[in-house]
């Protein structure tokens, strides 16, 4: 084991210690300080961009955008911790609370993970935002950026720990992995010992590998091969409608829909409107034989497509003959994210919420609501695809477990 | 991958999104209706039992007690299966619901896990029990039991498939696996693509040797170094009566204390008396120097025995210097399973209680409570040492996870 990481662990665990004893009001004075401290400091972070992007000449300008800092974008980054000082504190709640059959007062309390590890792209606003995140959870947070960002996130974690070192806070509590390695980043991965979960946040290569390699629990987030079901008794406006929302507004995002089935009593009258609506949006459609029929503009669909996510101007599209092969195909293609079905007819759309296996179902509203911000959780740390611990949007909460503590007067079991 | 297992994990699936839609009566009746089944054909589980024993020549006695099965214990599977019924379901729940900004209903309902697979050894009942606790959580459950127990398990399986396919309920919502060969274990620990979560129940090294092998995610239970810690102002009589209890009343179970920590100020007074109420108890007592100064009938402690569970009449003590060496000291050692203070302080309970890093931390009351039925759940699945979904006692809300159920009226996002 690598001798640097192990001890990375321990200081990451010395810390961990300390923020799960640390009070609410410490913890968001030290947020806003943070905060006062990034953007005073906003010109070292922006030389140090400087050097990345420099360096990062072969990079497509879709990853160079993403790579870069300037002025707005650290205010962006110091108004996210400020907004996390707002956010309540999870390790401050007692879930509930009963007394046993002895006697015994148990309480269900919220407690932090412990120590948190990111492993991360090029895009140094999960350094602040994942600090702040694990911060107020009281979790030590150990990331690792991706290697076209290291200047960027030195600077940023040297901010940030020079700060917490002048509110003498555990500088610990962020520690950043400058071998970009990918040998170092596999052993990180496996430091059972110190690291209590993995947090993989970035494309799906770099989610598959930290699955496949870790040994340390991951939570799996962001793969969206979302699902729009239009039933045979939709609205044709609010079909067409939830549909273009959900491809076209953002589609390089996990929550916008990928697939479009359609229920064939209402095919005939439903595809060519929807299809004219989504290609008037530069989406290329593809599709099975039957919805071919009904528009010859739509390509044919490959066996790949239905399991694709896209992230793209693409759609494919499927008649299915009833409710549940519109369930069944969901259930077998989907990554579980978030599907969606438009019907009038309150029975069955409760029935698809039911039935569906995956993170988020709606009905009669757009997959793209899938999202901490507009669930109401004020920022997320990524949208679990997952059943275990977490599944959909994770806040604040997610990023803790529980501890009973039991109090009694002397009792012992009989 | 092996066709057998990938044919068991198919039809575990589609049992799976059955029960996902079941109602709770008919799930509580199917249970009565297993029970019954059970009793009615006793007979042919003690016949295949005796093959088993018959078998077992080389067993210990501690472990051929375990494997047996007579007309009482089956009595008692039945009564388990009975209780499981009148258990709250929690796939029945609704956790919570609001209303969003963009007027969203969300309820953030419980549902089943899917597919669970228990790993076990030669003990017969874990088969019913597991059977009734993820029958009633909606899942499916696949069996591999240890060896020694094939003729038993088979025949207590064979039962209850009969009795779901008498009821023309889904029959493969149980399954065994009848090849009970290590590389079909192994196997079976990496159908990630059927099985949503592994537990496995037994002895340490079939837990470790889970933990190392699988890539479905694991639930580790079971594993307890647990601690008393008399604390400098503790009640001598409650010390000793409890720690007494935690050490002897049941030594081979995972709650029963190994470790006694005593502060220095009160060693003098307490140890020579808590040391003989032990050793009248058969108890073998180790310890530091210190220790052993106060009590010379206490054996020198190695290195090794601060960290290891003896589910035995042995107990090590230690001498601490203040509550922040007992806590670090615990912290270190510990399977983080349960710790208890002894103390009439209520602030150093209080901190005792937030600082130690373990599921269950008790003030003034034995370790021995950590049950799922001493803690009112009714019937446990296991005890999690992990702090990952689960964590304490398990009953049926830990077999179930949760789903976002959106409801709108054509909301698309802006």
């Amino acid at each position: 084991m690598n001798q640097d990481l192990i001890t990375i662990g321990k200081k990451a665990q010395n810390a961990a210690n300390k923020l799960a004893l640390m009070d609410t009001a410490t913890k968001n004075k030290a947020l806003i300080q943070l905060a006062d401290d990034l953007i005073k400091n906003k010109d070292t972070v922006i030389d140090a961009n400087q050097q990345d992007l420099a360096n990062a000449t072969t990079m497509p300008a879709k990853f160079t955008d993403r790579l870069m800092v300037n002025a707005q974008r650290i205010e962006d980054m110091a108004n996210g911790l400020r907004s996390i000082a707002d956010l309540n504190d999870p390790t401050a709640q007692i879930d509930k609370g009963w007394i046993t059959k002895d006697g015994l007062q148990i309480l269900q309390r919220r407690v932090p993970l412990g120590v948190i590890g990111i492993i991360f792209e090029a895009r140094p606003n999960v350094t602040v935002d994942a600090t702040g995140l694990t911060f107020k959870s009281g979790n030590a947070v150990i990331l690792r950026g991706g290697k076209e960002a290291l200047q960027t996130n030195t600077a940023l974690v040297k901010i940030l720990r020079e700060s917490l070192q002048k509110q003498e806070l555990p500088v610990n509590a962020v520690q950043l992995i400058t071998d970009t390695s990918h040998a170092v980043a596999d052993e990180m991965m496996k430091l059972t010992d110190y690291i209590d979960v993995l947090i993989p946040r970035g494309g799906r290569n770099l989610i598959q590998r930290v699955v496949t390699t870790a040994t340390v629990p991951v939570i799996e987030t962001g793969a969206g091969n979302c699902h729009i079901y239009i039933d045979k008794d939709a609205d044709l406006t609010m079909a067409t409608d939830i549909t273009v929302n959900a491809k076209v507004q953002r589609p390089s995002v996990c929550n916008a829909a990928e697939k479009l089935l359609i229920h064939r009593d209402v095919a005939a009258k439903f595809l060519p409107t929807i299809a004219q609506a989504l290609i008037d949006h530069g989406v290329q459609l593809r599709g099975d034989t039957d919805a071919r029929k009904l528009v010859p503009a739509i390509r044919p669909a490959t066996d790949e497509d239905w399991a694709t996510e896209y992230n793209d101007l693409i759609m494919t599209v499927k008649i299915v003959d009833s409710l549940d092969d519109a369930i069944n195909h969901i259930n077998h293609y989907s990554t579980h994210h978030s599907e969606a079905i438009i019907t009038n007819d309150i029975t069955r759309g409760r029935y698809f919420q039911q039935a569906i296996n995956s993170a988020c179902v709606y009905v009669n509203a757009s997959t793209r609501f899938t999202d901490g911000g507009e669930f109401g959780f004020g920022a997320e740390i990524g949208i679990s695809t997952q059943k275990l611990h977490a599944r959909g949007p994770m806040g604040l909460q997610q990023l803790t477990t529980i501890k009973y503590e039991i109090t009694g007067n002397g009792q012992v079991r009989k």
